[in-house]
Parts: C-alpha cells; sequence; structure tokens
C-alpha cells in the first residue's frame, strides 16, 4: 500500500534533512573498515508499523546494508523484542540510525494507539476510522500504521470524498430553500465517483438528507456529530442501512466503546494521528573492526 | 478548479522543455525595447477552454505581459472569435506564443469534441464522463476541459474509487464461492469513502452485485460493459436506481444518442480525452518598435 | 535516444498522477501472492513507439515484473498481434496498465500517422518533420515517435534554430532597410552553431535571403509559406541547393505529395503531434492465484 | 529563523498532499463569490508557535486571502482567545483550513510541552535543549515551536556537530590505548568549526575527556549519560566550567528539576518533539454571499 | 537571456546550500530591525556580469531588500567602482552576502578574461568563442558572461549540433570507405536544423568535407585541430567561406592574435570558462540599529 | 564523505544540462553497437579528485559502462599517468566524458592548488581551511577535493557556525557597552553547539574577547583579521591555547609559510577554491565496431 516510490522520496527527504553534508561522527571517529550489526528492540510492549520504512532509511544511506524484519507491519511486541536486525558498514547504520528509528517510532506509536480504540469497541460492527488531521507530509504513512493497528482510513484528501457541513448547507439551503432538493442538486452536479458525506447536527436533519437522489446517486455517508448516546441510537435506526452512519466529536478510550454500542458504522478518531506518542524503540548497535 | 499551484507546475515545465536557454530569435532579431500586441483568434468554430493556462505561459515568461481573457472557459465562439488579448515586451510574448496556443489548442480541442457527444445525449438523463485514458502529465487540465464542454468527471485515478472488474470478480469468487457475499466482504474492508464500482458482462450478474451490503454500504455503481440497447434498457430497470448505471464499450457520436435513450446515469468516453484532435488556433502579433 | 533519465522522470510522474496513494482496487481485491501474465495486444494495425517508456510504467511500479518486447520500435504491426508480454505481480501489473497504454497508444498513434504521411511522399526527396506543435511535458516522446514512422525532427525548441518569420524580417528592415544586409548582420551576431532559418511568403524575397553572408554563414533554411505548387517549384529552382527548402502550410494527406513533388527538401506537418489520436492497443490480462 | 524558501516549499508539499486535484467540496457546493471570514481560536490554554506557517498555507492556496495575527509566537494565550483572523474567498479558506490548522496545533503542541520543561527548571542555569527525534520534513518548524517555548536548540543533524557515544571511543580506544590521547588525535583531524561532544557513561571518564587538546580545539561539551543525581553534581563540579555539561537519559516532567539543580548547563529533552501532541485549536468559520 | 526562471532556480538553490537552516550569525547577533546599506566596489578593473544573478540572491531571500545596479551586465569598471547599491533589513542582506558575491566574481572573472582575448583578435574577423568546458550547473551563467565580454557562444550542449571528430569520421569511413559519401549519407539523416560542424587534422581532408551534400544541407563549419598557423592560413583558402572556419588547440592569450590574423572564422577557448579566476569584488556593509 | 545521493544529485542535474535532448553526434554517427576503452589521462602533474564523481557521470549516463579508478583521491600523478580506464558502449562513454572531465578537471584542481598551500606550512602546526567562497552548487564537491589535497574545511555554511565580525561586535557594543559582557550575553543564547568565532582587528580585543563566559561556552575560535607577521606571533601568545587562532587575509602561495610560521593554527583560503583553475585531464576514446 505504501509504494516504494513514496516511500523513498520521503525517506531520502528525510536522510537529507538530518546531514545535509555528511555524518561528521561515523566519518572522522569510524574507520571505514568497521561494521556494525544492530538489533531493532521493543523499549514497550505494541504493535509495529513501517518496517519497510525503517529499512529503507539503510538502503538509501547504502546499498550494501542489509536489514532483516523479523516482525511484520501489524504484529503485536513485547518488551525487549528484536524486530529487526541490520547490518552492513558501520558508518552507513549509525548514519541512518535516527532517521530510521524517527519514522519506525511514530508510525508504531500510531498502529499501538489505534489497537487500543480497536480493541475498545471489540464486538460492535463500528469500525475506527483515521481524520485529516495527519502530520503534514506523512499522511500516506500515518495512514498505513492506522490500517495496520486494525484501523481504517477515512477520506484521503479534499479531492476524494465531499464533505458537507453547517457551512455548506447553509448556503445550499439559501440557495434552494429546501434540504433534500439542494442536496439532489449537488449530487447532479458532482462527480459519480465522489463520495459524498453530510454531516449533521440534529435529528431532524436526517429524513431530508436521506431523501436526497439523483441518478442513482444517494447521500453515503451521514456523520452525526456531537450527538448523545441515545441521539446516536436512534440515528442509527433512522438510517437504517440506507447509509453509512459516523459518529464524530467527543471521541477518547472512555468513550469509544459506549459510542460504537449504539450501532454506528464508523468511529473517526484525530487522535489516532494528531497525538500518538512516539512508541520506545531503540537500536542497540555492535561494531567490530577486523 | 484547476489550482494556480498545478497551473504554474504545468506550465513552467513546457517553457522549459521549449527553451531551455532562452529564445534564440527573439533575443537576436528583436530589440529589447520593442512591444507586441496579439489576437489569440479561432480558424475554426468550438469552445473555449484553457484561458488561465493560456495566460500563465506569459505571466510566467514575463510579469510584465498582460493577458486579457475575452471568451470564458466554457464559452462557444465562431471562427474569426477573438478570445484574448495578449500584450507586452515582444521578446515575451513571442518566446510564450507556441506553449500558450499548444496548451489552449488541446483543450479547447476536448471541451469542444465533448459538447457534442453532450449535444448528442441532449433530452435524456445521461451524463458524459471522462475516464483515464489522459494524456500523461495533463489529466487535470483535460478533465477541466471536459467539464468546460459540459461533460463530467469520472474517478480521477486508482486511489480514489475502486473499479472490479471481470478478473477481480474470479479472483473473489474463487475465494467465497458467492459473488454476493465476497462483495460484501469487500465493502466490509474497503475505505468506506471508496467509490465502488462493479464492470458486470450479463444481465444475471447485476442482481447478485445489488444485494451486496455493508455497514450501510452497497455497490455505488454496476457499469454495463459492452451491452446491447436492449440488455441496457433490461440492467437499468433491473437496478431500478439502487445504484448508479453506467455504460460503456462501443460508444462513439452515432451510437451515443441510443445508449442515453436506454436510461443509464452515465455514459464514459474515452475518446474525450484520447483522441481529442488540437482546436485551430492562432495568434495574430502585431510588434512595433517606438 | 530517449535517455533512461528521461523516461524515468515522465513515466514516474505519470504513475504519481494515476495513483497519488496506491491502487484500491489491487489492494482491497487481490491478493498480495496472485500472479498476472498481460499481452499488449493490437487492435487495429500501426507502427509501434514506445516500447520502452511501457516497459518502463511497469518497470518503475514493481522491479519484479518481467516486460518482454516483441517488436521494435518503429515496426509494423496487424490486429491481433502481440507487440509485448508482461509478467509479474498482479497488483503490480494492473497498477501499472493504463499508464503503460496511455503512452504507448498515443506514441504509436503518433508514429502511424507519421507513415501514412511518409508513404505519400515516397519516390520524392522530401522529408517529413514535425514542429513544436507537441503535447506539452512529451515533446521528446513524440519526436521519437515521428522518427519511428520515418519521419525527421524540426528545431526541437526556440534555443536551438533561428526561425525569422515576418514580424521579424519587418522589424529587421526597419533597422537595416535591406533584407540582404540586415540578415547579413544578424548572422555575424549570431552564434555560428545557430541554424538559421527565414521564411518568406513570397518569391522575390529569396534572392536577398540567399545573399546574406558573414563569416561562413548564410542562411540555412528558406521556409516558403503557404505558396502554390507552381511557386513552390520555382522556389526550388531558384534556391538551387544553396538552402534547405522548406515546404509548410496547408499540408495534409490529400496535398502533401504534390508538394513533395515540387522538389522541396522539408515538409513540416504540424498534425503528425497535435492531431494524431491514440491507436487502439489493449492488454489482455491473465491472473492465477496459486 | 524559519525562512520563506523553507517556509513555502513544506506548506506547498502539504497543500498538494491534502488536495491533489482540488476541494471537491468548495467547489461544488460553495460559489465562487462566496465570501469568509475565520477566527483561530484557542480551545485550550497553551503557547503559540507557526503563526507564520499557519498564514501560508491560506497565503499560498490563494493569494487574496488575508491573515492577520493577533498572536506573536512564543506567546501565551488562554482558552478562547482569538489567535489570528482569516479573511478571503471562502472556497480558499475552507481549501487550506485543515493544513494550517495541522501545522499550528502540532507547532503550537511542541512550544507548550516546551515551556512546561522550561518552568520545571527555571531558578538554574540548566538550558532545555531539543534532539533529532523530530518529525521527519519538519525539523526546523519543531526547532524553531522549541525556540518559541524557550528551550533551545540542540545540533541540527549529523553533519554539524560530532556526537561520541561509547561505540566510538571503544573503537578510538582500539586505535590509541588511550581516551585522552585518541581523542586529541581525533580533534586534530576534525573541522576545526565542529562541535565535539562526547558522551560518558562513568565520572572516570571524565578528566581524560577534559585533558584532551589540539590546536586550540578541546572537548566542547560532556555529556552525562545516565546519571544519579549525585553523579551529576560531582560531574559538574569535576569539570568546572571547562566544558559545556549536559544531561540525557530518564528526563521527564518530573525529574527535570532536580537534575537543573545539579549545576548542569543543558538537559536534553527527546520528548519535546517526539511526544507532543496537538494543541486543541479550531477555525470557526462565518460565510456570506453576497 | 538568462531567463529569470533559470536564476532564481539556481540562485535559490545556492541560498539553500548556504544556509540550509537559516544563518545563526545574523539571527543571532543582529537585531530584526537593523538595517544596512552596503556597496559592492570592484577591488580590481574588469568587467560586470551577473548583475541580476547578484541581486536574485539578495531577492531571494527577502523581498524587501531592494538592490540597485550602477553598471551594466558588459561594463568596464576600475578599482574603487561602486557597481551596485544594496539596501533592506540587515539580517538579510548580511545573509546574501556571500552567495551574491560568489555568483558575481566568477561570472564577472569570465566576462573580464574573454574580453582580453576578445582585445586579443581585434582588427581581425575572428570571433572568441566559449566550449563545453563549463562549471557543471552554470552553464547558461557563464556563457551570459562570455557574451557580456564581447565573445560569442558555441553550441550550448550535445543535443543542438554535431560535432563529428576523428573517431566518428573513422567510424564513417569504415561504414562508406569515402569520406564525402559518408558525410553526405549522414546529412541525410540528420534532422536539417543541426549544426553541423567536422574536425579535421590534416589539410587533404577538407575537399572531401567541402563536397558532402544532402538536400540543400552540406557541413558547416570545419575545425581545423592543432594547425600551425601556415596551415590555418592554407584551410581559410581552401574553404573560401564555403564553411565557417574554427581553429582550436593552443589557444592562449599569447598566440590567439596570430591565429586570428590568419582568417579563421571562429577560434575557440576553454580557458574562458575552465580556468577563469573569481574577480576581486567585495561588499562593504553600513548597519543601523534606530 | 560525499553521499551518493549527493554525487547523482548533481552529476545528473550537469548530464541534463549538457544533453537536454540527447547526443545528436554519438547517436547520428556512431552505431549503437560500437564499443569504446577510454583512458583518463594526465596531461600536467597534479593530485587526483573526484574519482567518484566522474565514475557517476557514465554509470548515471548508462549502467552498462564500466569505471575502474588506477588512482584514488588524494594521489599524486604525474603527466602521462592513467588515472582511469572506461569502457562501455561508445554512444554512452562519448555522451558523458564531457561532463565526466569537467568535474575531475576542477576538482583535481582544487586539490591540487590545496596541496601547495599545505607543502607551504610544512614542518608547522597550522592547518590550510577552505571558505565559503565555493563555486554556487558545487560546494560538497570542492571541500572534498580540499581535504583531498590535504586541507582542512571551514564552517560549512551560515548554519553551522556563528561568525561575528566588525559589523556585528560593532552592534553588540551599543546594546551592552562592554565586548566581554555581550560575547557572554550571546553565548547564553546561541546554540550550545555553534561554533562561535569571532574576528577581531586589533590586539586589544584579544582579551575582552577570551574572557566570554556562559554555561561552559567560550569562544572557539579567534579570527586575526590582516594582522601582520609579528600581531599574529602576539596574538598567539595572549590566546595561548585558549581558543583556536585563525589567521585570514593577504594569504598567498607568498606568504603563507611566514604566516603559519607564527604559530596559528588554522589559515584560511579562498583562493582555493574561488580561484583554482581546471586540471588538464584528457580522455583518450578507441572505438571498434564488431
Amino acid at each position: 500500500m505504501l509504494s516504494r516510490a513514496t516511500i523513498d522520496r520521503v525517506v531520502r527527504a528525510a536522510l537529507d534533512e538530518d546531514a545535509p553534508w555528511g555524518d561528521l561522527t561515523s566519518e572522522y571517529l569510524i574507520p571505514a573498515s568497521a561494521l556494525a550489526t544492530a538489533d531493532l528492540v521493543a523499549r514497550e510492549p505494541g504493535v509495529f508499523a513501517g518496517g519497510e520504512v525503517f529499512a529503507a532509511a539503510f538502503r538509501l544511506t547504502d546499498p550494501r546494508v542489509d536489514v532483516r524484519l523479523d516482525v511484520e507491519d501489524g504484529e503485536f511486541f513485547i518488551p525487549g523484542a528484536v524486530l529487526a536486525v541490520v547490518e552492513g558498514p558501520a558508518r552507513s547504520v549509525l548514519a541512518a540510525e535516527r532517521v530510521g528509528l524517527n519514522f519506525a517510532q511514530r508510525m508504531s506509536g500510531v498502529a499501538t494507539l489505534t489497537t487500543e480504540y480497536v480493541a475498545a469497541v471489540s464486538g460492535t460492527t463500528a469500525r475506527i476510522a483515521d481524520t485529516r488531521k495527519t502530520t503534514p507530509g506523512l499522511r500516506a504513512f500515518e495512514r498505513h500504521a492506522v490500517r495496520m493497528g486494525g484501523g481504517h482510513n477515512h477520506r484521503y484528501s479534499l479531492s476524494d470524498a465531499v464533505m458537507a457541513k453547517d457551512n455548506h448547507l447553509a448556503i445550499l439551503a439559501q440557495k434552494h430553500g429546501n434540504l433534500t432538493e439542494s442536496l439532489s442538486e449537488a449530487l447532479s452536479r458532482l462527480p459519480h465517483t465522489a463520495h459524498v458525506e453530510v454531516e449533521v447536527d440534529r435529528l431532524d436533519q436526517i429524513a431530508p438528507v436521506l431523501a436526497a437522489r439523483s441518478g442513482g446517486r444517494r447521500v453515503d455517508t451521514i456523520m452525526l456529530d456531537n450527538f448523545s448516546l441515545d441521539d446516536l441510537r436512534r440515528g442509527v435506526e433512522m438510517i437504517a442501512g440506507r447509509a453509512v452512519v459516523e459518529a464524530s466529536g467527543g471521541v477518547d478510550l472512555e468513550t469509544v466503546g459506549d459510542i460504537a454500542e449504539t450501532g454506528v458504522d464508523v468511529i473517526s478518531v484525530g487522535a489516532l494521528t494528531h497525538s500518538a506518542r512516539a512508541l520506545d524503540l531503540g537500536l542497540d548497535v555492535r561494531l567490530r573492526v577486523d
């Protein structure tokens, strides 16, 4: 899912950022002939993500470095687990270490936090989905990590789905008077492949949204924004499978289980990406000079 | 819809391609002080598209060149019509001329061909849609031109919609035995915002496709591939507004009207972008040296 | 002639355009272990061009995909001919398919149209040449296709040859009074390696153009713009091998043979690149899951 | 300190990532003539950082959008405070909203967390410094945020300072037997402008490190890694101003105050950048259509 | 002739190279409000080139800096002359100073050395031309400097002219036996706009080269490589204006005058760009803090 | 020290510059099957630098070309020495020749000039260092060459070290009255890893500069600008190993030995990079067609 082109582009930029004109320490203190073996070790439990990205940091620094991934993306690990083994010229291993770790720690942090949300809704039919609140430049990586943690992706960008919020509905209403009619008209203009999601604040907005139709199209998803649990339940009943039901607002690890129990299909959680902390992974390096 | 960032990036590359180290002719034969006024003139009738792109060729060559667009994107024009007036330092106007024309001619060619398809389905509810058969590097421009010609866009890329064809259905069936079940299972894994289109070859595939369900999702669009007019009509009846109906295959200006009469919602036409010819537009330049 | 650097840069951009964050269909519907064999098949007769570019679409998506070209650039093929065979991981083959086809169809379209022009002038000494009316961003590819169709390239860009048209001559004349003198003076300033072409509208302009001289330089090519067949013939006689004679204007498949018979050396044809349609090539894919 | 070139490059890439082919919602649901006024509002207390970056998201989307920053980078704010006011075409304001927020939230998160560490060491002479554990691609932004929170920057990259750790010392020792001698020899080869920091694990390593000399150079900084508070105190005494003393390891908001009291000069804190969460800032948008 | 796009691209890269994360000195030691006025002063006599490039270093660092060029490219100056005046925020002026000087010193160095060669051939009809022995990445700049010094440009790149040397002639001969025939055949395949230059080592090669013909084409330039003055003179006579005569080899300021006296049209001098030294220009900066 | 990423990026740009659309001569005059063997031969004595860069020009043109380096960077060679042997397809070898030479000649020129300065100070403890007066875009390459010639690098950029000159000192003094105090205050704000160098014009400035202190920091290097030999000697005595002593100004091959004898640690020489001439290296090519 992460194309090699994307990985290479982003990792290369990170390596440039971290060593615009080489690694002084390695170059002046480590002989060119020194070799290193390094274990990527978990210092806390978690779910791994970013194996290919971690490996790319070394591969793009020096093709002679070999990285063996012992754990796959999406696997759980315990503290002390060896997740990968890196082997090659010591200068190159040390030069790529920090960049490789920065990616693996962040991506594993996102995956691990996602699994906590996923666990909290287990037994329900709700999926945990990410949002556009991602780190600028790392969206593809963070969404991959969400999937590796058992979550699902929401729209990738402003270009692939429509999200009509109160502001938009107000403007549409101003034009047509009637919400059903105005949404139907919008459906008639929108590309037929654009997913259409409408955010509602009140239960009485659901019926007119569901009634919108144009050329085989309907509103695909209704987002119930900041609804009480009771209202979520009522919303799910009213929609009755005629659209995806998404809950949003006030979601955290305490509340997400109850929200899922209401029967909603999707719970979107900004925190997955905007507030995950880096997981504590370290590289244990052993050098040898022959 | 065409962001300035996209226009600037693509036009700048085209200018570099056309003058990697300057315009020898202008530099050696035209005095720096010479001024030019140039009319963008239609040599045949058509629909205009690419005004902002045409203007960018001059603006990015020299900010002192002024381009006044007399016709908006999407407007029809007759032969001899003046579509835009360019004014500024002669060297710059001449240096940007060919690149500006290359864009405007191609984009107007696409828009004009699109209007012919749109006209051929007028009076029906079918929309004319483009495909991914666009010129590499110019997709955003060509899709803009399609819209300017009254057409609609299909999915932009492989990343924003799913298109399950015979090959995919065969593989899914191999896994689950049953098409409805396998599509339902796929819906349960796919991002809920991904538009799902399924291509069918026979009428008896429609019912199982329509029956697929997962978490408020259904198949969004059914493409009837290479169906006879009778079968298209029957397909539309069977689908009955429960999905978008798209017709594809064997579409040309002769056949498109009859296809539209069957009641399908979308007719996708590769020719809009892969076989439009450049429209004949010219630049009438008047130089003056004071 | 198409350097690998150029191919890679342009094809990579096209792949990014067509799948900014992956191919959803392949990723969600095709198992990672599935393999594909695909034949590039001609659906109409033509001349092939773009084999290396087609192959690059697959290679740059996934180095494990193997592309065997069965037909070389420049070869003629009949409908049903297998032009290439693609083999590798199914996800990658399907992800690269459209981009590979978009290039091969367009380039083969240009090559095929070129052969028609070349055939129409066979038996004469005229060469068919392209112009700068190419698709922005694809000039190197389209000019390669022209050569593969038996045509020749004209100047690549504004930077490598001078083309003095009526506007330029008027300005030069204003400065010097005399055309021969003014062209001689321009030759004395121009880089000696810059090809100098002068466009004339009337027979009486030929002699003064031919008379221009400076430091071993003369005008290299005289373009007879929109001349009647009789005037072309007279122009060829007057020039008598002392410059390349180029005919331009009103050239199509009907007229090009007669124009060539007048004895001109070069006939430049904008249509080769601005109005070629994509050739109908398809990819027949067979998937297998072990 | 954040150059406009850096801001523009990074923000432009983030905008492209978030809208590769435009904002469908704005384009189809908001009239081109609609205007928006939007307040950047704090939903929790904190320290602002990233004002110029936030503004760039709007400026680079549409130069007609005006952003007035009401709070400067480094200023503290209370919940409800209006940090900036954005005004301009509604389509553009809405298209840039998420990207602008993503930057401002993260940068303010880093600045705010930094102030907590800085407050915890107030009254001491220790400075709080960041590390290379930054988000790939955003190092310059995050280090700016650290400074805005009252922290200091550590080395920017592998290229501008040497950090000799146990591994390096072991290799040096292997070559020379003697640590002082081997460090002196390294100083004699290193660029004289490269800051040299040596990490020690034990108090008895300090004296030989301090004794190293070459051509006016000495070791600039000694990092006491995972030292007890007592050992830190003793280390500070032994070094006695002859090098910068840096403490590292086991630093959190609980421990940092005591560490600072030992008299160390620098405390480096990876958490500043690798574990700051996004601050809760929102954009309150008001649309109007005339 | 230097397009703004080229200047901006190259200067921006140089600024990034010289300050990847800002100018520490200015940022920490100069108040943001300080202003600077700086004179670009000549410390030795010479010919100016690179004014626009020098100015761009400041403009691209900070659009508020104003650069007034007091001397135009191509003008001679004496020691002490003020060539430009820079005014603006002190931090920005100081940050851009070195990059601006690095360009102006090098370009003026090339222009000045060129004038020495041009002066040495004054009174003859020979032009001094540059070669492809330019600094990688700076070709457009150095060729501009050559022109500003009164020299002329040779071919820009491998793509815009053919240069057939002994190796090529040997291979051609192997194929055809006869040099005239083989060159004629090559002319029949080459783009008619490609300048064709043939390098000869002996006088007896001139006649067969001159005899080559195809479709109005002939060999454009004959390079007499390492000829004695006598042989140059004889070569000029034999060619008699039927091709440009270029002398090459053993050219320096001592010999160039005599070579020019032989009547050759072009003398190409690699030293213009590969061995020019930077001219001594300095920036006298006056700061003020209000 | 030169990372492969840097080499590839810069060499690729140089190849593009030299052949934007291929090498016409090779493509039209050399059969695709021809092979070449080429020796890189020294035409004058010198010190080699740039072997990897030279090789990259061929490797990036065509991976089938093999380059064997017979001399390592930093080795001395005599006229006639074969430094490398290139073998592969003739078209590719000829296409890359000029770019490969342009790099190797310049880098070897810098290395060779550096060895002359290094030789002139042999027997002293002074190191020869480069400056920021490098060719824009080639800094990493030229600094590598300086090291290969036995020299040392100074600060790489404005971002990694502080250089306080008279202007800065004047401003600091204005703020604090007292130089020691103002430098101490600056040290307290500067990143502790930023090397701090202060330029002084008079001996009486040394004591206050040496007295500056903050948190284990002091001024790292004192540059004695344009000092007489006597004053340099006195400066060295006064500084007495408490900072690096750098001499600058009026340095050439005549004076550098005496300057070194004064006991300074570093002598920075702009001429190493701004005035080195390209060394005369040539490629002797032998073609064969089977």
